[in-house]
Formats: structure tokens, sequence, C-alpha cells
């Protein structure tokens, strides 16, 4: 039979979600499961077999010529690890190596989610055609992936595009991950609602918290809401002129639940980059929103695996 | 007659240089002139024709199989043009069809000085070996390139890994190409010095100025010159530990005249780099003085030359 679909899983802290994928980055299949992510490593373990069991069982299966794994990281795509940070239970647990005890002969690639989210946008979304992009997700966190000569970037351990962690206020606040001042600990969701709430910034009775209530405070004309934004935005652009200075990418494009905040984001972060992307072999990088939505995560680990594995359902298409 | 050597340019606001470079990175021609930087372009580019020409009249000119053209930035590679910071008269000057007209049927190949230095350490040099590397030239500017997946990396335009200008304090003092905060902006040679004399810090009397002279002063206990060095290594450790959360590199070579300072930088720099450098996938990296030295730009043109244009007395020694 013709293998022409690619199984993906994308493992995040709150959900285990699993599909089959055909050569234009439809589902066929879709499951998921809740992540017990506060459990010990064979519970998380047997939430990904249940999911990788309905895969199976679906006739499809057979269809099926690779496996793309998409993880909150870090992961370990050489060792076939993974350590995600909401997953406490796993720290360098062998995923891979798990996966593959349950898919049988099937080729198995790991790479970090933000990879992942970078291979759908490069596949389907608003990366489609480009050589060299970041992608970003900024959401609870900041993660991202590089697509560099027309193919995603993983790294050697699949990690790279980490640009929530990169400091851009080298005296900034101090980062759970350790360091100061890094990208993520100003433009994150939560971090916006922090900053806002610290200047004074409250949802109305009744109203709704998080990123999209001041989101929608600062379109109402709220100046603490609108500096929130604009400082994420400065943060975003400092990152990603970086990002263009280090490996010379064309296109930003950033995706996840505060890009969802649409001009209150962009606008400011169009004239942030401005700024600070100002070398001339930058000045022409542009930034769009993701076009991709909530399957990136599934499109692009399928995707990454279709093109690691030459699948050659997918060939004509990337 | 076999293609055995290959031939390099080495483009500077001071210094125009020029080589014939064997398989083993030994120079057997060398040539150079005065950069007569502030005069028109035909003035400029006739000191590259005097360089040329003497390589050329060379009796080992017959073996040559490539040319390497090595330029401080901005560079366009795809385009052939430089726009060097320091000559003024040139901007978007077409020297790859300038010295094509001077050197035949040659393939030529034209980087940004940054990716040269990298295509020599990883050649000749600190980074020898190994696969993913980030080479750094901290002097009166602050420059790099990239050594990705076992090769250098130029980006289209072969401006990659331009470390100087990313910014790792968004708030900071303006920099001359506009953004905030560049690691260049304190960094730099000029900029060690400057803040050291802000603070109080002056040379002895009939005693060097520079940022020797406030390395010496460090080494001998001064605080003041002690503190400038460590501001610019925790900006150095933060632009590091970015490239390595961006692109996962394991090494950063620390080259230029600033690195002659020896531990007075690199014991600052290895303490700042364990702050910044927190990702599990990047806690490894390590960061290591430059081997190679001042014709450092000449043999890595030379050796980014002959790895492109496959010339067979390079390849065992790549």
């Amino acid at each position: 039979m013709q293998k022409d679909l690619s199984a993906a899983l994308d493992i995040g802290g709150t959900k285990i979600a699993g599909a089959l994928v055909d050569g234009h980055g439809r589902l066929l299949v879709r499951t998921a499961r809740p992540t017990p992510a506060d459990r010990d490593a064979a519970t998380v373990m047997r939430a990904v077999a249940a999911v990788v069991g309905e895969l199976t069982a679906a006739p499809q299966w057979a269809r099926v010529g690779a496996v793309g794994i998409g993880s909150a990281g870090p992961v370990d795509a050489a060792a076939g690890t993974v350590s995600p940070v909401n997953i406490p239970g796993w720290r360098g647990f062998p995923l891979v190596a798990g996966v593959r005890a349950l898919t049988g002969d099937l080729p198995v690639v790991l790479m970090g989610d933000g990879v992942a989210m970078a291979a759908a946008e490069h596949w389907q979304g608003a990366a489609r055609g480009r050589a060299n992009a970041l992608c970003m997700v900024v959401s609870t966190g900041v993660g991202g992936g590089l697509i560099l000569g027309g193919r995603p970037h993983p790294g050697p351990t699949g990690n790279a595009g980490h640009i929530g962690h990169i400091s851009i206020d080298l005296d900034g606040d101090r980062c759970p991950c350790g360091a100061r001042g890094c990208v993520e600990r100003i433009a994150s969701g939560p971090n916006i609602v922090r900053r806002a709430r610290e200047n004074g910034w409250r949802p109305g009775p009744g109203g709704e918290d998080g990123a999209a209530a001041v989101a929608a405070a600062a379109r109402a004309g709220d100046p603490v809401a609108r500096h929130s934004f604009e400082r994420a935005a400065q943060a975003l652009a400092a990152g990603i002129a970086a990002t263009a200075a280090l490996v010379e990418i064309e296109l930003a494009v950033v995706g996840g639940g505060v890009a969802g905040a649409g001009e209150v984001l962009f606008a400011p972060l169009r004239r942030a980059l401005r700024e600070f992307a100002t070398l001339s072999f930058v000045s022409g990088l542009t930034v769009v929103p993701a076009e991709t939505g909530t399957d990136a995560g599934l499109v692009g680990a399928a995707a990454a695996a279709a093109q690691q594995f030459r699948l050659d359902a997918f060939a004509a298409t990337f």
C-alpha cells in the first residue's frame, strides 16, 4: 500500500493530540487526551499510548510512512528524550523509544513544538515559499522555530529558534529560566497582564482576565493596557531583529493567543521593528500573523517527518 | 596544471590584503595596500587592482582555482556588492564584478569579514571539527560568523552572524546603527575605554590609551577598569547565549584585539555565560580564544572559496 500519510503527535502541558495527516495537510483522523501533567512518567506515557492506540486502530494507519513528534521543550532530538517544563514527571524521558515500541518499524522524528509550528507555517501558512523565516508562538510562553535555506532548522537537539529565552534586557527581571530580561519575561500573555496590573489596570466587573482582556482595554483606548502591549512589542521586535542579524531572515510570523490581539500588538511591533532592524540586510524584514491555527503542531510535526523521510505524497507540496 | 591554490582578498577600512593560499592554509604569496578609505570609489578599487595585480603576476597564479573575498560589512553576496561602513565611497559597490574583470574565468565568492573569520577558525583554529559554532571578532567593532551543520553559514547576503548589532539592552544607549543597546555599543574596545573613562579611569602618565591599557589596569587590580571589562563580558555573554538559543551552537570563539586581554575578559565572560546560557540544550556551551591571527580574513576567504567551488587540494583538510 502507498505510504501517503504522516502520523503526528503534539505533546503539550495541557493536551496530548495525535493525527494522521495527508499530503495536503488535511487531518484525516484526530484524537486527543488531557495531559496528566502532575503525574508520574508512566502515567503520562499511558496517555500518549492511548492517543497512539486510536491512530493505529484507524483503517488509514496502513498508509502511514513516518511519525513526527512535536513536544513542549526542552527536547533532545538526538537522544530521543524530552523534559517539558510543564510535565515535571518527564525529565530526560525516552519518548521516541516509547512511541517506537507502539508504532513498529516506522521512522520517528522528534522536534520542539516551536520547530513543528515553523514547519507548519512554512508548509501551509504565512511562511509558504520563504527561504528564511522565524515563526513564533506568543502565548503562555514564547516559543519559535526557524526556516533556513528553505527547510526547518531544528538544530542538533531540535530546540533551535528558542527566541523566548534570549535576553534583550540584560539587567532586567529574573526569568524562571535563570537568566534576566528574556523575551518571554516581557512579551508572554501572563507578563502582559502582570505589567498592566502593576500599572493599575483591572478587568471590568465580571469581565475576563488575561491578555485578551488587556487587548480589549487597549483597543478601547486604555493607556496602561496599550503600554503593556507596546512593551511586549518592543521585546519581540528586539528578539526578531537579533534573529535577523544572526541568521538573515526575511519574515517573522507571529501566532499564539497573544497574536489574537491583532493590531494592538502588530502596529507597535512593526514600529519597534523599524527601530531595531536597522542593518541594510535586515531592513526588508516584515512581520505578519500566523495562518495555521491550533493544529499547527500536528500539521508541522507531520510535515517535518514527511520531509525528513521523503514521503512521495508530500514532496510536491513543500 | 592542478588548481590547488585559492586566492583571497581581505578588504578592511585600514588595509586591503591579498594572498594565495594552499590546502594547508599556508600563505604562499601575500601583499597589501593601505585602504584609501576617504577617497572616491574608483580610487579604492585601484588599490584592490594593485593587490590583485601582484597576485596574478606571481608564478603560482596559474594554480589558482577560486577567489574568495572577505569584506568589511555590510556586504551583499547575492548582488556581489559591498557597502563597508568605514569606506564611505563604496555604497553598493560592485566589487565582485570588478575583481572578476581582473581575474578572468575564475569563480569568485564574496562574504562578510565575520564569515571569513569563522571559516578560518573552523578550518585551522579553535572551531576545528565543530559542527555548530559562533566565531567573533571583538575589536574596534564587534563582528562574527556562524558555523552551522559543519559549514560556514553566510546567509543569503553573506552577513549572517552579525552579533555586534543585536540588542541585549533594549532601553540602552543609542548605537550608531540606529538601534539601542547593541552588543558592540557595550563590548567593543572603544566602548570599554569610554566606560572606564566615564567612571574615572585615566591612562598613566605617558602611558598607552585604548582597551589594552584598560586591560593592564584591570590586571593590576583597578576596580573601574575591571568593571568595564565585566560589563563587556556580560554583553558578549548575553549575545552568545542568544545565538545558542536561536541556532544551537556548542562553542563560541572570541578573537580580535579585545580578546588579547586574556583572562581579564574571559574569566567574567565564562561567569556571565553561566548566568545567561541556562537552557538545558545550551548549558554545555563553552567560550575559548581564537587561534587564527591577523591572517584569519585571508585564510577564511580562501577556505570558503575552496569549499564552495570544491577545490580537491583542500577537500581532505575540511
